[in-house]
């Protein structure tokens, strides 16, 4: 059977149990489990390509994906198909044909993160695994002024911790850096072209700091200008991280 | 130490790891885990009452449980002191003195038990511990007509998988019997004197086959009345159901 048909996934997943997305051998990662049930239906190995790579113990509410199949296949059955397969944990939400051009990570435009903040003493038993527990007050005006100051076209290298960004530009366009708040849940919204190791978890650590108290909101610019990654922005815990949706420019189908 | 003053715990737990609430040997219990960390505190054996069993997989919002402690803890010293041996799964939300007549399974004048479905074709990673997942739609009209005949005082024999139902009263008063909708959750809510053994996950089992069409609403009156367990009335799986609230007579505290 030939596998030359572009197929597009939309995915769902609790990284609690995986060690990121990403393939690596031995190890249960995401990628790796959803390759190894397309490769089971197709009876040949397939290659998945996602929007981009979470980390171990992150979560997605709609990851990106695609990959080449055969022709004749129906994006319903797949979907079905692929579902009896998988774990509960990993979801396949939609199946749908795409066009050649169309590639998960290089034709996204923007992408959304959520970085969820239990703040109470207590975190409750069921989110134990979806939350980052801060348990003293966090200061909301603050950690909004902080965010609304990293808004933009930035170099963020103060925000990653990615070992190769010397070789590789930092700058990236942060479109929405918000703060909201539901009763005890805090919602850190971030959108961008693109991120930056660990930048997000970098970011929401780096807010929770000025929710605290620890960092002056009006220290944001000197250490985005600093391009310096220091202990002033400590990278929050994975459970609390979602890749919220990935964006496209629409698409034109084949015929 | 004596442990002689009367202390009432308010306890949320995620059931998924556990076989239930009751101490049993060698096996994971909620009761069991909390009595370990009572005794650790008290430095001697605790025994802990809680308001009723809840089965294995079975959540809770709101547990009721009492012991006997040495007079001159404070309780807000003790919830933090037992959270932080307990594991994250199990949370003390409240601790508070009580009187010597109070006992959590004796005093209790209702509970209120909801099970909750997923009623979609994809069941979301992060619910998979939570809900029953239920493909079909669900007829809501007929499994609320059917609902509303189960309320009232009868003997739901029928309804139970109790093993001594022939030596022990089958009869309770259900006070409420009530089915709503949100979005693609349907909630199963029954407040009761008092539930049989795996009452609460008999009576979701037979809505969900009112609710499927597989029972029709007219024979709920007949099953009732038979006082006959059969496969009509399906037990519907532990992860939907969660023991939401106990409810007590206002006490009147010791001087």
């Amino acid at each position: 059977m030939s596998k030359s048909y572009p197929f597009r996934f939309i995915i769902s997943y609790d990284g609690t149990a995986y060690r990121g997305w990403q393939i690596q051998q031995n190890l249960e990662t995401i990628q790796g489990v959803l390759e190894t049930a397309l490769s089971r239906l197709a009876n040949g190995q397939i290659k998945l390509h996602g929007s981009g790579r979470t980390d171990r113990g992150v979560h997605a509410m709609r990851q990106t994906a695609h990959c080449l199949l055969p022709a004749s296949w129906e994006p319903p059955e797949l979907q079905q198909a692929l579902n009896s397969l998988l774990p509960a944990d990993i979801r396949v939400l939609k199946v749908g044909r795409t066009t050649r051009e169309f590639h998960a990570r290089r034709s996204a435009v923007s992408k959304e993160y959520r970085y969820l903040i239990w703040n109470d003493k207590l975190l409750p038993p069921f989110l134990r695994y979806y939350r980052m527990h801060v348990r003293v007050p966090l200061n909301l005006p603050a950690m909004r002024s902080a965010a609304a100051l990293l808004e933009g076209r930035h170099d963020f290298a103060a925000f990653t911790a990615n070992p190769n960004r010397l070789v590789e530009s930092t700058i990236r366009e942060l479109y929405k850096l918000q703060v909201t708040q539901k009763g005890k849940e805090i919602c850190i919204t971030a959108c961008a072209n693109g991120f930056l190791y660990k930048m997000v978890r970098s970011l929401a650590g780096f807010l929770i700091q000025a929710g605290i108290g620890a960092v002056p909101v009006s220290d944001t610019v000197s250490i985005l200008n600093s391009r310096e990654r220091t202990a002033r922005v400590p990278t929050a815990p994975a459970q609390g991280l979602f890749l919220w949706r990935v964006s496209y420019k629409p698409l034109k189908l084949q015929a």
